[in-house]
This record gives C-alpha cells, sequence and structure tokens, in this order.
C-alpha cells in the first residue's frame, strides 16, 4: 500500500492504543442517569481529539440527552462528503462479577483488548478518528470532504440523534454514511453489512393488588403479579420459538434467492457457533430456517429481566403486587415498529388474566433496513477492503439494530457503509467485552484507504 | 376482672409502649446477613429486659445463625409448665417508597403503631413479656412454670430452634406451648388459631448459554433463560389457580364437616376481603372452594421474584445466560414437604425446554399441622379470652405457616396454644406494618388472665 497515511498510522498505533485506553475507562453508560456527568466527558474527550488533529467547527450538540459530538473539514473541493457516525456511550457492565478484569480498567491479554466499549462502539469510534488524524496529520487534508456525528445514546434508543436527524439540518448534508458498529463475520474476512433488524422495546407491566401481600395469608385467594404475568410472557412465542402475536408475520419481506444462497456459501460451522460462541445445550428457533436466517431475516421476541418482587438473598414470603417485564422484539424488512407494537399491546391486552391490570410500554424502538449493494461507496469500500485485508468482501446482514442506519436513509437520503472490525466472539453487551487489536489496527488502515478510494 | 397483674398491666401501659418502640427500632432483618449484628442486638434487649422482670437463667443460647433467647421460673409446685415463644426477628422492609413513615421509627397513627415487626412479631413478644412483668411485679411470682424461648430466624426458615428443639433438651420440657403470633379473625372476635399451612420455599434455576449474549446478535438462535422460565413457570398452576403437579393433591386431608360448617358461619364479607383487604380486581383460585378453605386448606404455589437479567431503568438488549424464581408452595394437612418437593422437582426437571439446564433447590420447609380443640389449654385459653373480649372464642386455621408449632408437637409432643392478637389488614411483610395499639393492650391482659388460668 502505497499511503503515507497507512505509514503514519503504523508508526503511531502504541500511541492510538493508548488513546483508546483513556476512552474506556470513562464509563459513559448512557442507561443509568448516575452516568451522565460520564457520558458528556467522553463526549468531550472526543471533541478536544477531533480540534487537536485539524477537524473544524467542532463542537458539542445539546440533545434532551447526552450531548452530540460535531466536526467537519469540507476543503475537497468536487469530491463527495462522507458522515462519519459512532456512539461513544456504552451498556452497563452488571454482571459485574463476571468480568475477568474491571470493565473500566482495559486490560489487554492474548491479543484482545478487554472493557465495556471495547468493540461497542469505542474501538471504532477510536478508529474514524485515528483514520481522519493520520490523513491530515500525513498529506495536511483529507481526500473527501467529512462530517463527523458521534451520539451518545446508542444502547438508550437514540432519541436525541433522531431528532437531530429527522431535522434536517444543514450540518449534515452529505452524500453517504460511514457506520462502524458492527463486525466481521468470521476472523480475517472483510464483511460489510447490508441490512440491520429493528427493534421495538417494552415494559409489560401487571399490577395485581394495591399492596405486597403475606403469602401465607393471602395465597391461593390473592393474585399474583408475578403468576399472572409468566402466564402472559409464555404465550408470546411457543416453545419451538414460533411468536403467537396474531398478524406478527405478516408484512415480512423474506430475502432474495440469491442474497440466501450467498448466506450458505459463508463460513459458518453450527456445531461451532453453539458450543464456543453462544456456549448452550443447544440452539432454538423455528424450525426450516437456519441460524442465518433466524438472526437476519427473521423477527424474535426476548425476556430481558423482570424487575420487582424480591430479589434478595434467601426468602421473603410475599405476593408482589407488581411486576415488570422487559421485552424486546427484533423486526426484519417489511415490519414497522408502529404496526409490531400495536399488535403485541393488543394482543397483551386481550390474553391478560382479568384479575390484574396490565400497562404495555414503548421504550425505544427502531426501523429494520436494507441497503442496495450496488452504489459506488459501497464498490470504494469493497476495493479497500480487498487490499488490506486480501481477500473478497462478504456481504451479510446483521440481527442488530442501528436506528440511526435507517433516520440516515429516510430524513437524508444518504446510502450506510456499514463498516465495522468486531468479530463474533467480542461479548457484546456482556461480561468481559473485547475488540481483537489486529482489528483495531487494520480497521484504521482499512478506514483510511476506503477514504481514499472513495474521494478517488 | 380482679387480677392485681392486670391492673399493673394497665397502669404501666405507656411505659410498655415505650418499650415496645425500642424494640421496634432496632432493625433485625433476619434474611440479611449486613443485619446480623441487628438480630443480636434485639437478642440482648429481650434479655435483658427479662432479667430486668425476674425470671431466672436468661441467657442467649447460640445457633448458626442468628441466637435464641432462654429465661425460665419454674417455682410453681404442682402447676404446669408453658413454653413461651415469639421471634424478634422481622422481614425486609422493601419496597421502601411505599412505606408512609419510615419502617424502624415506629409511629402512632389512628390508633395504631407503625414499623416493621410491629405485629409479625415484636408487638406480640413484647405482649408476652409484660404479660410476665405483671404477674411477677404484682404478685411476686407466677401462677404456672414458664419457661421463654424466643428465636431471631423464624423468617429465613428457623434452622437453628428447629435444631435445638429436635436435640429435645432439658431446658424445653413442658406441658404445652404458647405461641403468640396470629391474628384475631376480626376486630374485637377472640380467636385461636388451630390449623397452620406448611410450606417449602425454593429456587428454581434457569442456565441457557454461558454468558449473557446480544439480543440483536443471537436472538432467534440462542435459548434465553427467561423465556425458558417463563414456560415452566406457567405450567406450574393453570390459570384457574390448579396446580398442575402430578400427585400435588393426592395426601390432602380435607377439613371435617363441622370445621367447614363453623368456618361458614364467620363473620366473612368476600367483596369487603375483595376490596379492602387484598385490594384486587378480583380474587383468584380453585373452583368449588370458598376463600377460607383456599386460604387454609388447599396447597399454593407463588412466585416471589425472579432475580437475574436486566433490571434497571431504561434497555439493555441482553439475552441473559441464568434466571432465578423464587418459588413457595403452602402445605396442607396430609402432605409432608419431602414429598411436595421431590413431586415438583421431578415435574419441573421433566417439563423443562431441553435447551437450558435447571437446578431446583430447597430454600427451607416447615410441616402444616392442626391442633386438637378439647385440650385442656385450649379451654383455658377460651375462658380467659370470653372474659377479656366479652365474646366465644372462634377457632379458626391460618393460611401462613410456623414451622415451630408442628416441631414442638414432633419433638417435644407439646400441643400449641396460638393465642395472637394481629389484624387482618396489619400488612405482614407488606409496607406500613401496624399492629393496633387496643390489641397491644387487650392482648398482654389475655396474655396475663391465660396464665393465670392455666396455672388455676
Amino acid at each position: 500500500m502505497s499511503s503515507t497515511a497507512v505509514d503514519f498510522a503504523r508508526q503511531n498505533y502504541p500511541r492510538f492504543l493508548d488513546e483508546l485506553k483513556s476512552l474506556l475507562r470513562i464509563p459513559s453508560i448512557s442507561t443509568l442517569p448516575e452516568h451522565a456527568d460520564d457520558c458528556r466527558k467522553a463526549a468531550q474527550t472526543l471533541a478536544t481529539e477531533m480540534q487537536r488533529i485539524g477537524m473544524e467547527n467542532v463542537r458539542l450538540i445539546e440533545t434532551s440527552g447526552h450531548p452530540l459530538v460535531y466536526a467537519d473539514w469540507l476543503h475537497a473541493a468536487g469530491k463527495p462528503t462522507v458522515l462519519v457516525y459512532g456512539h461513544y456511550d456504552v451498556q452497563p457492565p452488571d454482571p459485574l462479577d463476571e468480568w475477568l478484569s474491571p470493565p473500566f480498567e482495559p486490560t489487554i491479554r492474548d491479543g484482545n483488548i478487554y472493557a465495556r466499549g471495547a468493540v461497542d462502539d469505542k474501538g471504532q469510534v477510536v478508529a474514524q478518528v485515528k483514520a481522519l488524524e493520520s490523513l491530515l496529520a500525513a498529506t495536511g487534508k483529507l481526500p473527501l470532504n467529512v462530517r463527523v456525528l458521534f451520539e451518545g445514546e446508542e444502547e438508550v434508543g437514540g432519541e436525541g440523534i433522531a431528532k437531530f436527524v429527522a431535522s434536517k439540518p444543514p450540518e449534515l448534508k452529505a452524500d453517504f454514511a460511514l457506520v462502524s458498529d458492527t463486525e466481521l463475520f468470521a476472523p480475517g474476512l472483510p464483511t460489510l453489512c447490508v441490512g440491520l433488524r429493528g427493534m421495538i422495546y417494552t415494559e409489560l407491566e401487571v399490577k395485581s393488588s394495591r399492596t405486597d401481600l403475606h403469602s401465607g395469608m393471602y395465597g391461593g385467594a390473592a393474585p399474583n403479579a408475578f403468576v399472572s404475568l409468566v402466564h402472559i410472557l409464555a404465550k408470546l412465542k411457543d416453545e419451538n420459538g414460533h411468536i403467537l402475536i396474531p398478524g406478527f408475520y405478516d408484512d415480512i419481506i423474506p430475502p432474495s434467492a440469491e442474497e440466501l444462497a450467498a448466506w450458505k456459501s459463508l463460513p459458518f460451522d453450527e456445531e461451532e457457533y453453539r458450543a464456543k460462541e453462544v456456549g448452550s445445550k443447544q440452539l432454538v428457533g423455528e424450525a426450516g430456517y437456519n441460524v442465518m436466517e433466524r438472526t437476519w431475516a427473521r423477527p424474535t421476541v426476548d425476556i430481558h429481566g423482570i424487575p420487582g418482587g424480591f430479589t434478595g438473598a434467601g426468602a421473603k414470603t410475599v405476593i408482589p403486587a407488581k411486576a415488570t417485564a422487559k421485552v424486546s422484539m427484533r423486526l426484519v424488512p417489511g415490519m414497522t415498529p408502529a404496526k409490531a407494537f400495536a399488535l403485541y399491546k393488543s394482543y397483551v391486552e386481550k390474553i391478560a388474566p382479568k384479575e390484574v391490570d396490565v400497562d404495555v410500554r414503548l421504550i425505544h424502538s427502531g426501523d429494520p433496513c436494507l441497503i442496495p449493494v450496488n452504489n459506488k461507496y459501497i464498490q470504494a469500500a469493497t476495493r479497500a477492503l480487498h487490499e488490506v485485508w486480501g481477500k473478497d468482501t462478504v456481504f451479510i446482514r446483521s440481527g442488530g439494530s442501528i436506528p440511526i442506519v435507517g433516520d440516515f436513509d429516510r430524513h437524508l437520503g444518504l446510502p450506510s457503509v456499514m463498516m465495522g472490525f468486531g468479530l463474533p466472539d467480542d461479548n457484546l453487551h456482556a461480561p468481559n467485552e473485547k475488540f481483537h487489536l489486529k482489528n483495531f489496527e487494520l480497521g484504521i488502515i482499512s478506514l483510511i484507504r476506503f477514504m481514499e478510494e472513495a474521494g478517488a
């Protein structure tokens, strides 16, 4: 590769890694109100860094929640403009006792850096910033016009950025978006993600009595919020993974025969996936669909937790007056969050036992999306990746949700290039999250080369 | 009533109330390890008090958990010996935000004293001690031989006292037990409890994967511990309150026709019970059984909480690797904890989805019991109560469990007189627990007169 920017990145890699560690030490957990100051601190750290490397118009943009970070460099006359996106917020680290090293003390073991946010998404955000720094430092300019927009609410629904994007501000005028929040299909295999599931995240609350009751005195006559709730939850999905909400599958657009054939040719060992990645006795899911289809092209229902009642050590003989399940559903192309939520809510209200009150609340949602692979930025990305990784790019989807990709499309007309460098076993949202250091390094180089190709 | 002890109690009632308040200020929560010192402090307070009033051989008896408090006075030659029982430990106060006054700052409102433990069981323990004090102070002696045994683990299974009782120590040689941990059937209605449900308190743990997983990446293919758990829990009891565990009802001894007829004549308004006491939209339970039968003579399944997963504010898109339900069952005469647990465990293992591991653990248990009403101590209690309350005593059962009553019978051959003074709306195990002050006062007087009658 004859790129002075790539040379700069290689020479400065040890410093880049130190700077990633600094960012990882900030516990910018967006879901927990007590970490609001940490979120702002992470935003400020990124802003300061962009100022230092030569980006312009750097500033924090306030939202109803955590701030956005904006910067631009717009001196590549006649060249396209990329909108670079990432998020500086992270998931809560619980359960804490399962981490081998503290979640906010980045630790290197076996060629990986372990920390909450290592791969999702601070490691990838830092890779983007270091690509820009390398280009600016080595050449004094950028090969295309660049706008950067980082958010701090991705893990909590992205309300702030959604509103900002929907307002179509002049700061976001661009030709395409570069989103680095995805992963390689397999180690060493360059990958572009061209489809995402959407989601609705909900709370299902059941109230059974005015106050908690003694289970000895009242057990057998008084309704129990948890008992009613488990009866409702058990009817959302049968034991074969089939969702029982009427109409839930009606609008699904299935993948094309060509796409299904490409998925079948991916290097995938279901037994290894079960044993090493999922770590379960068996996989579950709908009959007639393989793992790729189940996780990329079929909707789901998952339960995340059921706060309420007695959760301490030992025994408390209480009939809880209230129980709340955190329930989410992943949606696939063809489905909309609004209709999915309406179907779910009306079904729950219909099946709820008559002795309890139910309240179904939408916490946040995101649209599913599908990117056409024949656009020129996807083609430029493919060329850059081939050069860096020495292999043809595979096009995959992700089962996860990046609602902003749908927003960029709907409000700004931007196709997204989802170029990310995570690995399937990086423990996203789980204890011992990591980022493979080789992927951090090659990620920076890939992003440099992609910007060079896109601006060529 | 011509009892100088009763006169003493009436004259000293304001001081008795202050002493109750002092005991209620000690947060002796036996289920929470961090309150072990408070449990010991409550035990020591009672021991010091019994020393002061003239009881003998006062001491703490160490157990594997919180200490027992022992005292005796054995100078009534030729008279029977009573074993006085109560417990100084209390339930946790959560949910804290529903208390109108702090749970460990006793507060008097509308003729009631509000605090955790007010009625369960510190108020009743103090009533026993004050009855003994009144008799000793007014007459210089007791009308019968008295042994006192207070425990600090009633709310956590009573392991310590169970072992001590099972060892049949000479300190517990007696003719009958006096247990004050029950309630009046209705305000002003003297009541003796002659039957208790037993129980098994269990944890049902489901493990679905090695670690928590991202619900976007893996949702649809990876098992979810909460989803599997709710399918198991929904099969424990159907939506009509019928328990689905095979054989669970087989050994039940139903109440006699005479007992059922007596229950029907009790002053009970089901609609008022639903609206004011339970505070639910509807009552639940098995068809063909009234509320008394459902809560006193039929077994139950209740879920108390489901720790694990994500329970914080907002959203975390995780597939939890583990979920644990706290599940208890109340047992009725004819049933045994060992058989009930074995049936439950084997049923759960049979119905558990094949993709998860289940572990069913017994946390603690207690036998159901039934006291014959024709023994002379029950007769003496009936006479004393008639004199104090001006009404005939009603014989009821309780849906709750007092395992020690079964232990006193099985190991020591002692019939128990369950004479308690709570009210149905005292909020046991719930926020705003209270004790009606009139019942505290008449309780002390009833206990004095009962001891006088039992020793006559």
